[in-house]
């Protein structure tokens, strides 16, 4: 008997019908001896319908009342599901973030988890309820409604697994786990049933659909194993999946495990600024202090006491980072800023590539040889990724795939 | 200066237009040198939205689940209500009820207020903000999510305006007040500009629909001056409207002061059940523990130890209490039960009625003179009201409303 935290996302939840399949699947967990806890998306389209109602008043309008109409989207889908539940028999109680609760910090529409208070669920599981959490949203000191951003319900699942002890935290989504790269982009895309936390961070932050970024950082703080499988697959004790968790129990050692990639950054470059200390602070600071994530940071040895200095953010927020950049250049005198938004990033991921010289020259051979070029690099230890014009994505994503023996077969 | 509370309905706030156009019309208040708190209902057509999701899950459903669902929708609106305040440049906050808090019991769907903690709201009204508050729900003392039922944004917005000692409730509907019948049924029905509490309180019980009962009710209680206005006509400082007030500050004395009706009501009958006591509470006490309400109740002088007993429900809570019924039948051994919903109540209104004989007798002569058979009888001090076939009911209200004198003109 385990304690386990499933996240179910928007399409998993889009109909009544879907909600009851859920709740079924919910049902066989918890006849197998489980406790579970659920946490759930709004129901697709959802989102998207509120942030036209947001629109039509005021795209600009304040943060605090966003998250206020936002967070109703969960809601919905929690008393669903628990009345999806009950109706067949199986115990349930809903919660809002609020109620759990979820404290997080004050910045609306980005906020960061502080504290989970984890008795009444604990009370909830002692008495054989499911228990069934909304994801995306906490609240303040104050009691105001805040919601996660992007992604946040798989935050949410991955901070209440980790605040429970849970065994392992089970993402279901529309794909049965992690492959070694997109299978829309590259048919011969292998399944892996057994990824590093490590290898999972870079996979996601690089642009994996499958698992938020943040989530994957919490899992990986925290050591709480994640499980990527289906909400459409038939139902089984052991379904096709991928567990991430920790790197001494990923046996299989490659060199490169998977091809990340990503089109939803642009690039912003402002030229010729002075090659100084604190240099680095002035550009990126009102660009932090806006609440914008800056991705990819890079800055070349000076010449003649100037420098660039190139980052990258996702697109939506390239309007506001790039009037701060403009002011930012005024201040410095700077000759110019450069932004472009057709571009996209793509990454070689694999804990091999530590004790594996040789890698990072490799990829830029094979993407030299179908004339890609390669605008800018960045590096870890266990991923390169580069950015290179957005019409090669696919090209570059194929012959690194093929290129780094990752096919299936 | 004086504190407002006002509330708007579904309709008035069914668009992100029809939200702006509030803001401005509150903003207006504001500019006049008010306080205003406004109480705001779900978009039109969301109520049944979620009413349609909750039915394709389960519709007897767990009533703990529907009130996390349907409070979204309010939730939606502060949201947005707030929104289109402060882009227009005045200072606005929302409330959920549990933010507020509007303490209420633990009968979820139809939940009653215990308490309002008005500290926050004080607060924000004295930094300049308008106080947006999501009408229609609360919290219990658990802090889960009640709705208060039918009309609840009526009475959030009348207990509001009680806990913060508000000068006037205003309440913002489709039609600027109230009128001496329904004006769709009988074209010459006259607008009234000012009504006592206590008639009003008949005239919203009868199935006027401008008020609803329970909000009425609550502003007879507290002696809360309410004042019925349209969302839909120019705004100017004196707006046609009706102000429904103590008795004593209404001058004008007639006997009858309107025609109310109702077509929601279903009558079930018991026949042949022990004149004897307690009888009554054998009957109704499983109605009201099922947390149905009872409007009439008859019961005739008994024959041969037997008597008849009579109760009108709501429509929708017909089937329920029939079932109910007849279980009290067979625990009996009563003759029978009998079921009708298509009735319809019609009811005449007026302080005046006090000191004068002979109007309940006037109405029974002019519904028999049009061949109208009286089905019920019931009366207060006030009102007398009837319970006639459904297809008598237009008849029945414009040979009332022309017999005592209150055509336009």
């Amino acid at each position: 008997m385990a304690l386990i935290v499933q996240k179910y996302g928007g399409t998993s939840v889009g109909t009544p019908e879907r909600i009851k399949a859920v709740a079924e699947r919910v049902i066989r967990w918890v006849q197998r001896g489980h406790d579970v806890v659920v946490v759930v998306s709004a129901m697709s389209g959802e989102t998207n319908r509120m942030v036209g109602l947001i629109n039509a008043i005021d795209p600009a309008g304040a943060a605090r009342e966003k998250d206020v109409i936002l967070a109703t989207g969960e809601q919905v889908t929690i008393g669903l599901l628990s009345m999806a539940l009950q109706s067949k028999g199986q115990d349930a109680r809903s919660y809002t973030g609020g109620q759990v609760k979820i404290l997080t910090d004050e910045v609306h529409t980005k906020a960061r988890i502080r504290h989970i208070d984890d008795g009444p669920m604990r009370a909830d599981l002692a008495q054989g309820r499911v228990v069934i959490v909304a994801g995306f949203q906490g609240v303040d000191a104050a009691s105001n409604i805040t919601t996660l951003g992007r992604g946040g319900s798989d935050t949410t699942a991955v901070a209440l697994a980790v605040a429970l002890k849970a065994d392992e935290c089970q993402i279901y989504t529309d794909v049965d786990g992690v492959y070694t790269t997109d299978p829309r982009v590259e048919p011969q895309a292998r399944h892996m049933p057994l990824l590093s936390l490590e290898e999972m961070l870079e996979m996601a932050s690089q642009g994996s659909k499958v698992l938020q970024i943040r989530a994957v950082e919490f899992a990986y703080k925290y050591d709480m194993p994640l499980r990527v499988l289906s909400s459409f697959d038939d139902d089984s004790a052991t379904p096709k999946s991928t567990l991430v968790t920790r790197e001494e129990d990923v046996m299989e050692e490659v060199m490169v495990r998977g091809i990340a990639f990503n089109r939803d950054e642009a690039q912003l470059t402002i030229s010729g600024v002075p090659d100084q200390p604190g240099i680095a602070y002035q550009i990126l600071g009102p660009v932090s202090d806006a609440n914008i994530e800056v991705d990819m940071i890079i800055q070349n040895v000076g010449r003649d006491g100037l420098t660039d200095f190139t980052f990258t953010v996702h697109r939506n927020d390239l309007a506001q980072a790039s009037l701060l950049l403009e002011q930012t250049a005024e201040k410095l005198d700077a000759a110019r800023c450069k932004f472009d938004d057709q571009i996209a990033k793509v990454s070689i991921v694999g804990a091999g590539m530590r004790s594996h010289a040789g890698v990072a020259s490799k990829m830029f051979k094979v993407l030299a040889d179908e004339g890609i070029n390669i605008r800018l690099v960045s590096t870890s230890e266990i991923k390169v990724s580069v950015v290179v014009d957005e019409k090669y994505l696919e090209l570059a994503v194929r012959v690194l795939h093929e290129a780094f023996g990752l096919a299936a077969g």
